[in-house]
């Protein structure tokens, strides 16, 4: 006998990238910013360690609203704070779907959806991006009560283009949701499209291009109709107070973040070239990451391994369509040489 | 037409206590400690400021599940961590109850219960609290997926004996949930019944006794198959990486918290005599804080404002059976001091 619903009792759990607990291994393989955060934002947080810790954080995060509706031209009703934005993902489909309801997305991309919709009893819709990762036309017609695009997408970093995403929105009934986790790295962005349309929910994060994984801090922006019903299905104190104040102040010293989104680019093309000439087919990343389709006789899975082997952490998704590949987050260019001269040795033909 | 699920749409949000925006006012509405953290968790805060927030925290939060098993007695296995304890609700009414299912807990209580049931369209089995607030013998027999008790109970601040919850445990089919979320500051508590019953999950936090509400860590103690299907239901990052910090080093200094327990413990019997000389009705209070009924021709809405005018926050429910009550968290003796010389004068009679 169980005491767990059934859709629970059924499923796994999500799987999140190895976080090794000893130190002294290249972490390539959960799209960690390899640049630490600003010195602002670290000045802010110790500045904020103290006796105050015992009162509850402002239940809406008040500070964050306003200093992103600033930076990002929006106003502070349009902003949502999350637990990270796994956390607004986690509140969209809790009050959108629900049981039964259809929840639409390309892939392959961020298994956490599928996670989400188990654990809502959501139906997921499953729509395959073609090969070339283009938007898939039959999005729009999925009849989803929520349509979430990760854009730039992972695994594949590929990015769509906002002019398509614009055209879904209007083309659909439900709530499309843009996680752009990544875009601080891509060329362009969708936040516009929360002016153009109602049923659209933009979600940002300071995880990876302001270096905050740890602080789990990231927010949605949309019409003030989407984010007040979202605020009631919010944990009622769901952003810690030190978290608050690292995202304010990350967002007062952007052009830091900018700069180390500058170096993650630079470092990208490096590595993006590297693995183009082991013959690996490589995708065109807008994200932190690149994901590379491994040349035969070599597997994935054996270069995954090797690697590990050699205190490199990759990513391999053993999953149809992506078990021939790995996604390899952006170092440092040291780790990126690093890693290239290991995989040149691993891939290199037997003597 | 919305894009929200009915029950959704239908219910309104949870209401915190409010959190004034500027300083100056005592703050006895949220039952927050009025004693700072301990030191040693505020240092290994400050220490853990730094680069590291760049990566993830770990998703187990492994060294909070290790510190807990160690000080309280039990395994790592049995020890589930959440943004807070009010995640590990979010967790337990997602993953046993579900749509139309029968949450049962006695009123009046935490109003957040009521809340998880709305937004999961769960089905909230209130049953009452007799006059003295012992455990209500219906609950055995609400056929609920799960029980809510919490214990000591807000906001009345009343303990029901481990032995009556140890029979509760064994008497209903579905899971208990025991609420400790003040139990530091009662007498005794639940945790033994998590080695007796497989259906009991007790709750704690580090909001209140620990001092760290701003830092959002609580955690769940129960049986391997429990905690193992909640981690399925739980956000895979949900544990900020400064909050774990915290909770370990509070958890190395165990006696700080207890000596500050200690000393609230001794401005309640102060508070609770206070207002009893006002010919107030008080409840016993095992909490760290206390619910009193305010004496006719008084108003509880009244003092409630009267108060506030003067810059000191108590809780005021507008809740039928309630409404004629305050609950005030236990501040300093100075604080508590203060309250009682404003509420004489509030209440004395026309001259």
């Amino acid at each position: 006998m169980t005491y767990f619903r059934r859709n629970i009792e059924r499923m796994s759990g999500y799987t999140p990238g190895e976080q090794p607990r000893e130190p002294g291994f290249v972490k390539l393989n959960t799209n960690e910013n390899p640049y630490p955060p600003s010195p602002k934002a670290l000045k802010a947080v110790r500045a904020a360690v103290g006796k105050d810790l015992r009162l509850y954080p402002d239940p809406l995060a008040t500070k964050v609203r306003e200093k992103a509706a600033e930076v990002y031209g929006t106003k502070p009703e349009r902003v949502l704070v999350g637990n990270g934005s796994d956390d607004c993902l986690t509140m969209i489909v809790r009050a959108f779907a629900g049981p039964g309801g259809r929840v639409a997305y390309p892939t392959p991309t961020y298994s956490l959806y599928r996670t989400l919709c188990l654990i809502e009893n959501a139906k997921p819709v499953e729509v395959p991006f073609p090969p070339d990762f283009a938007l898939p036309p039959k999005l729009a017609r999925a009849r989803a009560r929520v349509t979430l695009v990760a854009n730039p997408n992972s695994p594949s970093g590929t990015f769509v283009a906002p002019a398509d995403l614009s055209k879904l929105a209007r083309a659909m009934d439900g709530v499309l949701v843009i996680d752009e986790a990544y875009v601080d790295f891509a060329e362009q962005d969708c936040l516009r499209l929360v002016r153009r349309h109602r049923n659209v929910l933009v979600l940002r994060t300071f995880s990876k291009s302001f270096s905050l994984c740890g602080m789990r801090i990231g927010f949605a922006v949309g019409r003030e109709e989407l984010i007040d019903g979202l605020m009631k299905v919010k944990d009622s104190y769901n952003v810690n107070r030190l978290a608050a104040e690292a995202a304010v102040a990350a967002l007062d010293d952007v052009d830091a973040m900018r700069r180390n989104a500058d170096k993650v680019r630079a470092t990208r093309a490096r590595l993006m070239a590297g693995l183009e000439k082991l013959g690996w087919f490589v995708y065109p990343s807008q994200g932190n990451f690149v994901f590379a389709r491994v040349r035969p006789p070599h597997s994935a899975r054996e270069c995954y391994e090797q690697l590990k082997r050699r205190r490199i952490l990759v990513r391999y998704f053993d999953a149809p369509g992506l078990d021939d590949g790995l996604r390899i987050s952006v170092g440092t260019n040291r780790e990126i040489a690093s890693l290239l001269r290991n995989l040149r040795e691993i891939c290199a033909p037997c003597a």
